[in-house]
């Protein structure tokens, strides 16, 4: 372990919050434009490190801080987040900003349309900030995003920038996408709170090509991250033919859990004994606040739910792969100088699978939404590490050798409820080795704002855990 | 009634099919390379008057004939539609030709990109034959195109192009796509053979936005219609999560029905006095070869999905309009000049809806599905007409007056299988005033087989109807 990270410690460490900024902006004593020149500031003393932006445009953003600020002026904000400035994944499409995927192929790409939840921020008056770096295509070829915890290790991915930017404070929030554990996985390394919600929750307007993803926002706190979620699903809906992400358009109030499942996954072979420490720890202080905890060999529902999702790595990589390969087939033939070898590599896999093979794939998945769903009586949700452990070192790929598999760190602990089509929350309560490692919470389809309750519940009463080193 | 019509009678008419030309291939006596000639010189005598192409690659054609011609030489065709010529619904991306989908602002659009079942064609060596007329974006905005059997008339849309090119015997199949009923509509004013898969069945590439839209096959005969279909779905599966249209890799072997149900729709009303009566004599003579029909007044679940399907229109164009609104939003911001009025219109009555008219709409979808599915035990399939009639004269819109609302026909009857998700097939067994008048048939959801095999039946041992005029 590197003893030189910065000492990052849950409940010490604050990040950007907005819904604090409300009060102020409705007496007058600050605006959203003051407010957006602050997250300036701060982009430009830790950009350069950081590396979180594909491309921003200041201009748009400051027009539409200015509007906000006129608004609240009036005594009509379009929302409870108008003047928020927000940052979008760089795979999502924004009128005035290029979309270019983290991909060569796609430099300069750009559509000059909205996605749906960017339509939806903009209806409700959030300033669109920039767009973040993700790994290439949403995969796990990574970008220059660093950790805002320490440069030398991942931020995570695919929505790398999304994650680091709220770390390092830059803004409030921002919209990542996760297939395998793309929102979750960068949330827990950089600190953030974050939503992946329930499949199909939140509409992904031109992004609808495979069936395992999902937007949600990463936010510094749970009550911003709530809200981004909601302010976007009240106005959009659910992807065509879903419900749609739906509950209170405040954040929901704190909920004690009386009973959780702890869940290990495939996951917990790969820890170290400083990350099982904290863990373990923290599950001691949950109980200490009154939660009664179930474990694998407390009912043979849960034993069935953990041998379902066994595999859950492979099963998840590979109907992504099947579900992604005519588009990257067609990028490849296009294009070929213009796609990473570790992105090319997956399509080779992909392009050797059978429709036998997807179809036992879409059996396993289904097999894990059915034990999965056999649960909801036995305990209010399921929590589980949010990453295995603090964001690896990563120094780059070494030419001559063979590419890192998990560059942008491991998702096992975020297939299983990619799987399950399940919303988790994560939420930043424990500190090890002086980096962010978060811990989830995982409920049952659409009781988004069920776990966001639950999480709010968590953070406030429950004590932290810093283990110091590995 | 205009008399002049050309006299088009079912069982007399032939179209251009392909499963009866593999003997030749196979051994020696005839080529793709001639029948694509061959199609090309009905092209030349037809197009001018039928208008079916937005596009044609005749180089890349050829091309394809000649190495489809190699391999039927060599004894190793990749498939049963190896050679076959088929027609791309201009909806769909297409590598080798723009995709304008019949909307001005797309004029010029070439992503160069294959949809997944032009790729799965390909793979199976049809021939890639021309992108066919679309109305504007797959609406009811029509394109150019004329019904093969009386250019004063529509083909119907939006599979306009597909419909034509097929009923004219240009090609012997194509490509259509349906949200509400643009499969199966045209396909019936026509004289085609044409599957409406189950929602999902058949892989949709990149035309992933709305709830309820299918790619699905025109053809001549249900054996070259079958073909198609399996031969796109063994290699696609169908959308992102769904098992997809399966089947047997030959045409289902033809299937006597004990039971079948008559539906009437809200089409019923609309209907002239020739249809129904041509439509009762076609019940006559199903009744005559053995078949028992029920009808709605004979059992109470027939009558409570008839009252489920009473608003299919208004629900299904609302959720498709709902669905597609930031699509045409974005679209009209970026050149308001490249969109019809008609397009325009329907954006308008989207964009007045808030999302619990959508969650409504749903909801009345979701009672359609489970009251379709109450019918399994009662009957083997649903049949109803195709569509409300021959197709209807269209002058095209009338400057100063108010534009017609359905210039490409009513989809009236199409709607309860779209709204079902369920699989339905047109049978061309009847005429009305010398024009075609389809008869459908819909199964239950992923029986697409079964109603195919219960379509060849009908179509073999039922005799057609014909009616002089109206």
């Amino acid at each position: 372990m590197d003893n030189q990270t910065a000492a990052y410690t849950p409940h010490e460490f604050k990040g950007r919050t907005f819904h604090d900024a409300r009060a102020a902006f409705a007496d007058g004593s600050d605006t959203p434009v003051a407010y957006l020149e602050r997250c300036l500031d701060v982009v430009a003393v830790r950009e350069p490190a950081v590396k979180a932006f594909a491309s921003m445009n200041e201009g748009a953003a400051r027009a539409a801080a200015e509007a906000s600020t006129k608004r609240w002026k009036a005594g009509q904000p379009l929302s409870a987040i108008d003047g928020m400035p927000v940052g979008i994944k760089d795979l999502l499409e924004t009128k005035d900003m290029p979309t270019q995927m983290g991909c060569t192929a796609f430099d300069g790409n750009f559509p000059k349309n909205d996605n749906a939840a960017v339509w939806a921020l903009r209806q409700a008056g959030a300033v669109i900030f920039g767009k973040t770096i993700t790994a290439e295509l949403g995969g796990n070829h990574p970008g220059p995003t660093t950790n805002p915890f320490d440069p030398a290790r991942t931020p995570g991915g695919s929505s790398s920038g999304s994650a680091a930017a709220v770390g390092s404070a830059m803004m409030p929030a921002a919209i990542g996408t996760q297939v395998g554990g793309s929102i979750i996985r960068p949330a827990a390394f950089c600190g953030n709170f974050a939503l992946k919600p329930s499949q199909g929750g939140i509409h992904r307007g031109e992004r609808q090509a495979t069936s395992m993803s999902t937007h949600g926002p990463h936010a510094a706190c749970i009550d911003d991250m709530w809200q981004v979620a909601i302010e976007i699903a009240s106005r959009t809906g659910g992807d065509p033919g879903y419900p749609g992400l739906m509950g209170p358009m405040t954040p929901p109030h704190p909920i004690r859990p009386e009973r959780l499942i702890v869940l290990q996954t495939e996951g917990w072979a790969r820890l170290d004994t400083g990350t099982i420490s904290a863990f373990e720890q923290l599950m001691d202080n949950l109980q200490s606040a009154g939660v009664t905890l179930l474990r694998r060999g407390d009912h043979p529902w849960i034993e069935s739910f953990e041998k379902s999702i066994a595999n859950a790595t492979e099963v998840c990589g590979m109907i992504t792969a099947w579900e992604n390969r005519w588009f990257q087939r067609n990028l490849v033939d296009r294009c070929p100088e213009g796609v990473s070898t570790r992105t090319k590599a997956t399509l080779t896999k992909a392009e050797s699978m059978t429709l036998h093979d997807y179809h036992a794939l879409m059996l396993a998945r289904e097999t894990a939404r059915i034990c999965h769903a056999t649960l909801a009586p036995l305990a209010e949700a399921v929590i589980t590490l949010a990453c295995p452990g603090p964001a690896p070192l990563w120094p780059g790929d070494i030419p001559g050798k063979p590419m890192a598999s998990r560059p942008t760190g491991d998702a096992v602990f975020n297939y299983p409820s990619s799987m399950a089509g399940a919303p988790v929350v994560t939420v930043p309560v424990m500190a090890v080795g002086g980096m962010p490692v978060g811990l989830q919470i995982m409920g049952q389809r659409n009781e988004d704002a069920r776990i966001t309750a639950m999480a709010s519940w968590i953070h406030g009463n429950v004590d932290p855990v810093i283990v110091k080193s590995l």
